[in-house]
């Protein structure tokens, strides 16, 4: 066990109340009068969760979106954030994160609604939380209710952010697509809205569609079956790392898509479809729940070897 | 100006929503539903905000009390908080920190809904962010509603805690009781609540009675004149500090007290000294609200110059 396994089991241990989920969920849903609030709070680091040299607006939009992901993985409509600001006494920097900041909260619809500052030593690395509120008027989808039969589904495409941040760290040259996908994501707000009543389950991929399936069939005690030749890619990803197996392989295992994997029995799929026709957003089925658990990956309806890793643990 | 005024003037710049309160409250109100939500969200910095060998379970019980106190200047009542803690690989640090966690949970009734772990460079100073959400049944009392006439009241005493970290730095020699006052901040949360119908104006004291009561006046554009010698301070403070005027001064201008800082009209005096009796907490008059703006000081009703430091901002 690392010190970090024994952390989270023993906050585990704590978390005893319904609205925590038991911590395995992308949010905490707590009824509090007639209303379901939805409650999620993530904290970036520069050197974990962002780089030293991106812009400044793009972390504070950054920030917004990984939070704002959670909360459409619940199918709630935001409403305020609370943010805590390490301040390092750089004016232009500051005053560059607060445009970026106004910018994304006026794109979502969302209030500033309180927060701290600290000042952190110089050698310290710029950290940021972000505390976001919601609420729901629906069902509320959790990780755990995946049946063996269901379908599993992603939106979007997944590899761009993380073929975008090899581009910003000047590993390699690529297309200004996917360093904008590792920069400034989006989240899925509306569709998770339009989802939560069609869905099993449904959670946000922030590190890698193989890990968080993975996590997915744990949560509901099934097996997670992964069809790798069905995860859709960009053209800009193609381009970039080319259609093999391996590259393959790396989009389904690569961190920060924040898109939404959601498993559905198969009688919701015409619905499905249509609702990506209607919001112009891809929904691909990429894949079914057996019953079993742990995960496996086909390649044109053969079962593979799994990689090493599944995905990008960067707590 | 500085770099963390230049940033709090844009952060209130973009904190337009009424639920905001400007960002100069201790903590936000959001109207949900038929409920009223009272959102706080603090940092503590290990070297800023407690001692790099403070014991871990202190700095959860602190962590869990800094943020309580601001849900008591609001009278409401907390619910839960979401976490955000940064791993250090340090599973006998972590232990501790979560046993003095649960304790604080179980002692203010409040569930632990969710939250973060990051992991920081070796380098990095520890550092906690908490988010607290509660419910008010009845008014919200804010910073900005005292009024001429009103008089100045402060729960318990002020100047232990200060005391405390003097001792828990070894640079004085003093009673457990004061180094206890800095480690385990007691949050006044009956005494909110039930003062809450009561005031005019009311805030937490945590950087220090005279910069607090002049960010109360500000806030509420009025002036306030505090009479130094009704400020309450503990027998072990007298013990470790003296009754001069410079010990008086020292405790009235000193961080982490924790205690309310209120206002009312004096028709409110005997029912707020009859509830002082109920809750055996001492509720003293210090001063008086006048027109006018910033803060007076008086000594045996004389008035005395300003000390060149009204509080401890420790950001």
């Amino acid at each position: 066990m690392s010190a970090e396994s024994d952390l989270l089991a023993a906050l585990r241990g704590l978390a005893t109340h319904p609205a925590a989920r038991g911590l395995l969920d992308d949010a905490a849903v707590l009824e509090v009068g007639g209303e379901t609030l939805v409650l999620t709070h993530d904290t970036i680091v520069e050197g974990v969760h962002f780089l030293h040299d991106d812009p400044p607006g793009d972390v504070a939009w950054k920030l917004v979106a990984v939070n704002l992901s959670d909360i459409a993985a619940k199918g709630a409509h935001p409403l305020g954030v609370l943010m805590s600001y390490s301040l390092r006494h750089d004016a232009a920097w500051d005053a560059a994160f607060v445009a970026g900041l106004a910018e994304a909260l006026v794109a979502f619809g969302i209030a500033l609604l309180g927060g701290d500052t600290v000042s952190l030593p110089p050698s310290a690395p710029r950290s940021f939380g972000l505390t976001l509120i919601g609420t729901a008027s629906g069902p509320v989808p959790s990780r755990s209710g995946a049946r063996p039969g269901d379908l599993i589904w992603l939106s979007g495409t997944v590899g761009d952010a993380h073929a975008g941040l090899r581009i910003a760290k000047h590993e390699r040259e690529g297309a200004d697509a996917l360093l904008e996908r590792y920069r400034l994501p989006r989240p899925r707000l509306e569709a998770g809205q339009r989802l939560a009543p069609l869905v099993s389950a449904m959670m946000d991929v922030s590190d890698g569609v193989l890990l968080d399936a993975q996590r997915l069939a744990d949560a509901s005690g099934v097996r997670a079956v992964i069809d790798l030749d069905s995860v859709p890619l960009s053209d800009a990803y193609l381009e970039f790392a080319g259609d093999d197996r391996g590259a393959r392989l790396s989009a389904a295992t690569a961190g920060d898509d924040y898109e939404l994997l959601f498993t559905a029995p198969h009688a919701r799929a015409e619905e499905i479809l249509k609702l990506s026709d209607a919001l112009g957003l891809p929904l691909n089925r990429i894949g079914s729940i057996e019953k079993g658990s742990g995960i496996a990956v086909r390649d044109r309806g053969e079962e593979i070897e799994l990689p090493p890793n599944l995905g990008y643990e960067h707590h």
